[in-house]
């Protein structure tokens, strides 16, 4: 199949008439063929429209006939074969074995809700029936069931070219529920998504399928995307992304005068802790495994260790030693697009020259669009005041928080204790007196009878007050 | 159990620093005693800081002490006796029987989730074994569960003083889940809620539960409530009430840094269809028995049947007729606040003066704040171009929308059929064939494989185009 650059709209290929986006290939920044015409309002509109005409007649579809459909998207796709994972290489720089494995979950995907509709479980059936001698009033018959929401507007993941995009999950859910799917294409692999789209409009007509139940736009600018929401013929929308994208798109849906959901997988920072008996047992062997976690798909993937939590000690100075050697010698890996790339830049830049970070080490330098990997660390409280450490690093870069020890605690605790109450007020209550010149933030979870506090949590010092 | 006018907050009762709520009598729409003081922002602050201090010691109590902790209010509810009954009923308007079922369902409800905490089945567990061996990827153990979300606003409802109130649903459901709770009491009923919260408050006590689990906060104006849903300590909100209230309360939740869910059921116009087929059996008997349902409570259900759908014809006029009859005994009945009452009348009177509206007949003139039911109708094109036809009229008030026949339709085209087809590029179906001067808009759920519409429906004439 080749790859026209065309929008889908309904049964047809139109060429998209506001502005161009062009394919880059990643591992090169160099633009790829065909050049891709952009959706313009109108062009928009007509994807809507469709969709809601076709929501109907879809929606009541026999499960059998929308199993068979998602089988044939399966199918349609496995047909693409070579042509599909090649294009998707270039425009994404993964490697083959990823890709292969990512074609293979997005065909697992449709074939799953293909399973999950003939099944019928997800109908939440319930039936209530009449119960016409209930006192003190009779009860009617009552019948319960999900029931599709109406056309969804599906936004493509940089980072999963197949398998969040536009014929991933979102999309194969969607089309499982009975709803008319609009997918706006991530601009960083169109060719890709070209090659899917079009197995998804034959298996349309393949299947007899109303021609609105599936629409794939190209859109330069995010004006598009914001309409596409806004239209009041969408019902539901999913996104899988960045936070400010998502939550742009969050407002737009709820600004509506009828709000609709927004199913959105956004970034995470993926918090891990770091437990001191596994760093004292094993903690240069974590920080080598960790430097795999880090690097795996140059740091793209949505479960990327982006920041650790661990105490302060001699396993903690282990893992960071052995993570630092280990990313020395991590090569540098080819980023999605010349943008991500960009951005990753920025945001290291940013950590590395932080007043609170230090650098604790860096992978090898890389080539054209390549990021290379680090690794910084900051304590707790800087971590706590300074929220532009909290934000997400799209890449291969993590930070540690170092948490202050028990220890450190008793150790400027000790020269304080006194024999007798340091206070005006004496408190009736058995214990080890200190000078009061420390403030400490302790939490409990309920006061026995005798009032004493039960399950306390030593939560830090609070040197501000 | 005395009335004091205080917020309950945590363990305290404080008397609230900004403006006086007074209680109405709905009957006579004198004040009734104490008065009430509103919140400040201060007051409000320390309730949501006490909410989140009692998140984490909360939600880690046993399953047993959540459900003793809801038998323990229901009970307390219990005790509250005759008291509570009567300033119910007088501040409310509503009838003995049903403010005792009501309080039944409350009572109910908080034993209801005491068992479902027990049962545990709500937290959804999954537990997904290691797999050391999965190619291409060992599996890490992997574990899922329901946590509770945090601290919960609910915002109690005019029309249930106690089920959708102080100790109702939301709140019953929310300390089950393991969330704190801070209540918002409806003006329309500060001596119930006083009342009931005391209820609450004493079983935090007796249950040793921690303090900040439960809140109860009268306020004067929208601004606390606001700010109450704004607060980053709050974590989702609950709302029973009028549109126009969830949606602000919805925008003011989606505009926030952390976007909260709000749980609104907010008003229903509750469309009734009647088929042609009961109508021509017994359109008189549904036309008496739906006046009932229309005044059940003066008309303050939520399933109020606001809006009637039906096809024009002789059974149509029957039920018209007989409801006529019917409304023109029926009683006027105290509504639940003199607001309310204002609110309903001004509504009525625009449906009685709109130009598209006929009145097919009235209730009995009432005394003070007692509303007069009333039964609209307009046609079907009138109500899609009027949204303000649309707009719930919350009491006793229902607008019938007349669709046009298909007999009707029928009529208008047998003029105009031709023996051949009247059009210039000849069609090749065969058919009867009319002069091309109306638009009617016929939807289908597929086309045959010889291009036949499959399932067609007649959506009505296209008047506009």
């Amino acid at each position: 199949m080749s790859i026209i650059g065309d929008l889908l709209i309904g049964d047809r290929q139109l060429r998209g008439e506001q502005g161009e986006i062009r394919a880059i290939e990643a591992a090169t920044g160099k633009p790829l063929e065909p050049v891709f015409g952009g959706a313009s309002r109108a062009q928009m509109e007509e994807a809507c429209r469709l969709a809601a005409l076709a929501f109907n007649p879809y929606r009541h579809q026999s499960p059998e006939a929308r199993a068979l459909f998602l089988e044939t998207i399966a199918e349609n796709i496995l047909e693409l074969g070579e042509a599909l994972i090649e294009r998707c290489m270039a425009e994404t720089g993964l490697p083959r074995g990823r890709l292969e494995g990512e074609r293979g979950r997005t065909v697992g995907q449709l074939r799953l809700f293909a399973t999950v509709v003939r099944d019928g479980n997800y109908l939440d059936l319930r039936v209530d029936p009449a119960l016409p001698e209930r006192k003190p009033l009779p009860r009617v018959d009552l019948r319960l069931r999900n029931i599709p929401l109406g056309p969804v507007v599906v936004f493509g993941a940089s980072n999963f070219p197949l398998a969040f995009s536009v014929a991933g999950g979102d999309t194969a859910s969607a089309l499982a529920a009975g709803c008319p799917v609009i997918v706006k294409a991530h601009s960083a692999h169109p060719g890709t998504s070209a090659l899917v789209g079009q197995a998804v409009q034959q298996a349309v007509a393949a299947c007899d399928m109303p021609e609105g139940v599936f629409s794939l736009l190209f859109a330069q600018d995010r004006e598009i995307a914001q309409a596409l929401v806004a239209d009041r013929r969408m019902k539901a929308v999913g996104f899988t992304g960045s936070r400010g994208g998502g939550i742009a798109l969050m407002r737009t849906a709820a600004a509506r005068p009828e709000p609709i959901p927004v199913y959105a997988e956004m970034s995470s920072i993926n918090p891990v802790l770091l437990l001191p008996g596994a760093l004292a047992e094993r903690g240069a062997a974590i920080g080598r495994a960790f430097v795999g976690a880090l690097t795996l798909g140059a740091g793209q993937f949505c479960t990327n260790p982006g920041l650790i939590l661990a105490e302060e000690g001699p396993g903690l100075d282990g893992f960071l030693q052995a993570a630092a050697e280990s990313l020395a010698a991590a090569a540098a890996a080819t980023m999605l697009t010349p943008g991500i790339h960009q951005a990753y830049c920025t945001g290291v830049a940013k950590l590395a020259r932080h007043a609170e970070v230090t650098t604790i080490g860096l992978g090898l330098e890389g080539a054209t669009n390549q990021g290379q990997a680090g690794l910084f660390s900051t304590t707790a409280m800087a971590f706590l005041a300074h929220p532009e450490l909290q934000e997400e690093v799209f890449g291969a870069a993590g930070l540690v928080v170092r948490a202050g020890s028990a220890k450190e605690l008793q150790a400027k605790l000790k020269p304080q204790i006194k024999k007798t109450q340091p206070y005006s007020k004496l408190i009736a209550h058995r214990g080890i007196w200190v000078e009061p010149s420390l403030l400490a933030e302790i939490e409990y979870r309920t006061k026995s009878a005798e009032g004493k506090v039960r399950h306390p949590f030593y939560k830090g010092l609070r040197e501000d007050l």
